[in-house]
């Protein structure tokens, strides 16, 4: 890993509210899935609190991604769905990308890492998207895409840093509280910040006490540095796990999202990861990735406690390679 | 394996019906998980159908073993209760019996062959029963079990063959229906048909005009055998990866239930046991274990098909070694 420049940020604008999430929430409510929530006993036992798991993995292409995909997509004009969509992602993003598309009846490109599981690369070409691989530790994805969607005319949806797609992920969140109820404190995994900021303006209207913490992993610690500094950090290639949190760094739209509506970020370690992964897998019975395991390893790991308590915490996928 | 003594089976008599499964739920309605009923719109388009997955692998103790040991607990005398409960079992099923007695206050003594997983006999352990190992391919469980019980004037709680387990094991049909409405046909997989009888009859009752397919691993098609003929077949020791389908024979209680109440039974591989429970795992995303896939490899296998129609199958249960 390296950590590359940080850059002053003061007063940029915020581009998403909650009616874009309402908004986004009507577009998604016969194409996304209403994912249950899951409770546990034996988490509550340990934890003095009752707590909801929000289940992503369940979600359509098996994690939230769907949800700002689908969003971003459907709100193209006809002009631009005709031109086709671009996209880099580490795979799950891609996977989105590609089912919205397919559903909507777009052609879809995705550049992605060499290295992407290859359960996550095939996902993406099942669903009809045309997969072009780099070698991350080579070349810039955001400087491939952008020249390759030049090249061809295509409409690039990032995968995190666009209004259209943070709305998509915060109806995650307000799902959650909608079927739970109010909420005392929110743990969402941050890897660009899309779904943290989603879900950090989504529980800010519909539970206004609600705490929101993000968590990420300690060797990708950028959006906790860049939240606790308000300088934008990057840290490139970060050795973790996770891997649907290595982006680079907080985003335009998504660092002053942060920095507004989420009130602490945290950091797990590689250890409190997997342990949650076998947790969640052995105890609860429901398949996650390492990255869907962040957020609960704040909480699971004791990096986070808040007894009696209501807390929701969001799984936010399930794509492995078994 | 060994394919010992065939019996002839004359007009035994049902020890179980409807009202036994009504008065189970209302026991169980506090202390049993209304487990979740998944779809997937992969299943529904492989298969030209609608299927609805019972998900016992999310019931309390990880399979649906826990409702008929709580079913059979609480009916117990003061009496009985004080002097406590043994059973035998390759694990679901004796963890059940320990949470059922720790709820229940009843002290619990399980008999495990000592190659029973890992995750299940410290399960077993963690609910407070007193585990006794043997070795599968020397000891026969149910003798061993009797001794010890008449030593310390223990209750049995056979795993399968009672009438109030078979009665608790039929909540988890009787709940999918009364969710998902009337059924064309139910998947149920077998091993001493604790489940199945149980099943067949709720479904009959509240699904009269549905199909209930018992499924075997073809190792262990005793209860196959035993259906056609008419005879009891009994298999020791089968080599099949579905540790809770080993049950040597249909039992006494739940043999005259499947001639009554159940229409077919059919068996699959060891590959499509393998292949269901890789296909769970990762387009689910629910932690199966290979028993408890057992039903919907005969529906993902091929092995039965009824296309255009509402298919019920029940994932048993979901207790792995990671």
């Amino acid at each position: 890993m390296d950590i590359t420049s940080s850059r002053l940020v003061s007063g940029a604008k915020c581009t998403v509210a909650y009616p874009d999430i309402e908004a986004a929430a009507l577009r998604l409510s016969n194409q996304a899935s209403q994912t249950p929530v899951f409770v546990s006993r034996t988490v509550n036992q340990i934890t003095h609190s009752q707590v909801f798991f929000k289940c992503e993995n369940f979600q359509r292409t098996g994690s939230f991604k769907f949800r700002g995909a689908y969003n971003a997509l459907a709100q193209l004009s006809e002009a631009e769905k005709q031109r086709g969509v671009l996209t880099y992602s580490s795979g799950n993003h891609a996977q989105a990308i590609a089912l919205a598309g397919k559903l909507l009846g777009i052609h879809t490109t995705v550049v992605m890492p060499e290295d992407a599981p290859a359960v996550k690369q095939a996902a993406t070409r099942s669903y009809g998207a045309e997969v072009i691989l780099y070698n991350r530790l080579k070349t810039n994805r955001e400087i491939l895409g952008q020249t390759i969607a030049q090249e061809h005319g295509l409409i690039v949806i990032p995968p995190y840093d666009h209004p259209h797609v943070v709305a998509g992920q915060g109806t995650a969140a307000k799902e959650l509280i909608q079927e739970v109820g109010s909420l005392d404190l929110m743990l969402v995994c941050c890897g660009g910040g899309g779904l943290l900021s989603g879900a950090a303006i989504a529980a800010n209207k519909l539970s206004p006490s609600c705490k929101i913490i993000g968590v990420e992993p300690e060797a990708a610690n950028d959006a906790t540095r860049s939240f606790h500094t308000k300088m934008l950090y990057e840290i490139h290639n970060p050795n973790t796990v996770a891997d649907g949190a290595r982006a680079p760094s907080l985003g335009q739209v998504t660092f002053p999202l942060v920095l507004r509506y989420v009130h602490d970020m945290v950091t797990v370690s590689e250890e409190e990861i997997q342990r949650t992964v076998v947790f969640l897998w052995e105890r609860m019975k429901i398949v996650v990735e390492p990255t869907g395991a962040v957020a609960a390893a704040a909480l699971l790991g004791g990096v986070v406690a808040m007894p009696n308590s209501r807390i929701g915490v969001i799984v936010s996928g399930g794509n492995v390679d078994l």
